[in-house]
């Protein structure tokens, strides 16, 4: 199986990763929300470019490291999921506007509205904003209704800052496997930002854009009507959990760690040539570090950096021999992805090129 | 702190990872043993000089992309810990050679010694062989005694291949934070190697060279007298579980991520830059996924991938301010390594500039 390809080493078959990026942008058509795709699944402006050939409006980055990548790229419509503290960080807004790029970003405190005060200040560009609204999420944003409505207040009456409306990631919501659960998690929260948005607009600070993230609650649209944009990141290529989440299915998974067996040490165990500095260690879902494809029989019970330990279940038999090389779809793609450097391109199960992850490893 | 530093990032204290060097060297040549560092923890040439310069006699390698990194910085003594499976890695090792390299490699299976005798076919340049024993790590090696003599027998009558003896790694004694549990699993370790040795003498095939990987068993090194060789990687930089382990103290970190608090939620919850994708994932030691210095009563609980939750231990209260820099040390700095481009280098608490880490990333 790709036999020229050194292992371990990333595979995305093309096709289905058009295919999942005109679905997720047929779907939000449908619906009437304007669909902003997230970069930092694939980290590419090869990705982000047919993103935007098959109607995504803009991009949504994660920190400015990938807004500079993505703005090399040419592209001039971005928003930062990410709150902008600190002088490094103003003087490469600074930059990103001086460039050319409209840009977009989270706000959920009075200090990250400062700075982009003192960025206008010294630009003269508008900056739009974002308030970042904590649904459950726990990590940023703001959790208080009246808490939300004040910082909104504030953006509102912010030089050079365009209040656009409010933004929160629904990562919580895929915290269960169960479809129900799933359902109605996603219904509570639009019932929470159905009930936020009324609030803003009772109080005259109208939110035009209510922006929700996560591929789950993209993957269930319908159920999230007050939604008027999504920023999926993960639908372009899935992994174990958007299958485990009812938001694809196998077939749908684009990528996937071509790995070879390098060892059989004993009956039960064998070892491949990826472990967590190739797959990552988001953890075990089903038992099972990864899906290895065509082979439900066994799982990756174990990883170290290099080596990935592969039982079978049930005491079944390890039909695997030294040399024989596996597919193995992540877990969670998005930190596979930052792991390397490049991935093969297959259409048809024929090698057909490479591209390189140029917004990998950008954490600043 | 290190204000002229974007965050996160990793700063280095090169002082302290001079000491870690020059100690580990010492305590090698007091008890008579070989040190071979292992490159993985650093993969940068940088500090394999360092080593070089300093008591270290070859160099340990996980993988050929590192060997391939560390020969074209000059370093022509290499043990590939890794078995080596499949033609596009005999290719690769016939370069290795051919430029130079006298390669020492790990072999657990008649596969891998067929790959290496396939090599010498083509380059006509000797490989030198250790058998991989499985000592109670259950990846990759030979458990059984038996298994390990014929293997060693096979290796031994190998065209081309000088066996040399045998190989094992300790991560499993490091399983248990107890001083007292390390300790009687090191010795226990100790009286498996030395028993296998006999039997490998009584058949013929001394091993002249005994090699033990790890931090923690080179830290208990009096405990593992029969050992000829040692190949410690994490002593340079040290991180919380080799002081859980009680295999360094705090001063004898050397490495930490500089983070930035970019918000303030809750009254019980910061947010630092500082996520999966910048520290590594590996599991919590004591609630936390990493140590925060000056902070005891601080922990890194959660963790996304670009964002960090803080919280206090106890319900004690949060001193945090939106804007402030903290200094993490890593739960297991080799993977938090692997994550990043460069690292800045310090000392005294001053920045003298900065060290690219060349061999990161390279999983094949």
């Amino acid at each position: 199986m790709y036999e020229t390809l050194d292992t371990p080493t990333l595979v995305i078959d093309e096709e289905k990763a058009l295919r999942n990026i005109q679905q997720m942008a047929a779907k939000a058509q449908d619906q009437g929300v304007v669909l902003r795709p997230h970069t930092k699944t694939h980290k590419s402006p090869y990705f982000a470019q047919i993103q935007s050939a098959h109607g995504a409006e803009g991009l949504m980055v994660a920190k400015l490291g990938e807004a500079e990548v993505m703005r090399r790229a040419g592209f001039l419509d971005q928003s930062i999921g990410y709150p902008l503290i600190g002088p490094l960080k103003e003087a490469r807004l600074r930059d990103l506007l001086l460039a050319g790029v409209r840009v977009r970003i989270s706000v959920d405190s009075l200090d990250g509205l400062a700075s982009l005060k003192r960025v206008f200040q010294t630009t003269g560009v508008r900056i739009g904003a974002l308030i970042e609204v904590d649904t459950g999420m726990h990590r940023c944003g703001v959790e208080d209704p009246s808490a939300v409505l004040s910082l909104a207040q504030a953006v509102e009456e912010a030089d050079g800052i365009d209040y656009l409306g409010i933004t929160c990631f629904g990562g919580h919501l895929a915290s269960t496997y169960d479809k129900d659960a799933i359902v109605g998690r996603i219904r509570e929260e639009d019932r929470l930002l159905s009930e936020l948005a009324r609030r803003l607009d009772d109080a005259g600070l109208h939110a035009s854009i209510i922006s929700e993230g996560g591929t789950i609650p993209a993957a269930f649209l319908d159920e999230l009507r007050t939604a008027t944009e999504i920023r999926p990141g993960t639908y372009i290529f899935n992994d174990v959990a958007t299958v485990a989440s009812h938001a694809a299915i196998w077939d749908e998974c684009a990528l996937a760690v071509l790995t070879t067996v390098v060892s059989r040490p004993s009956r039960e165990r064998a070892i491949i040539d990826a472990g967590s500095k190739t797959l990552g260690l988001d953890g075990p879902i089903n038992g099972s570090y990864g899906w290895v494809v065509d082979h439900p029989e066994i799982r990756l019970t174990r990883m170290s950096e290099e080596h990935g330990i592969v039982q079978p279940v049930d005491g079944r038999s390890l039909d695997l021999a030294i040399g024989d090389r596996l597919l193995i779809i992540p877990n969670h793609v998005c930190p596979t992805v930052n792991l390397h450097d490049f991935a093969a391109l297959a259409r048809q199960g024929q090698l057909v090129g490479e591209v390189p992850i140029e917004a990998r490893g950008l954490v600043q």
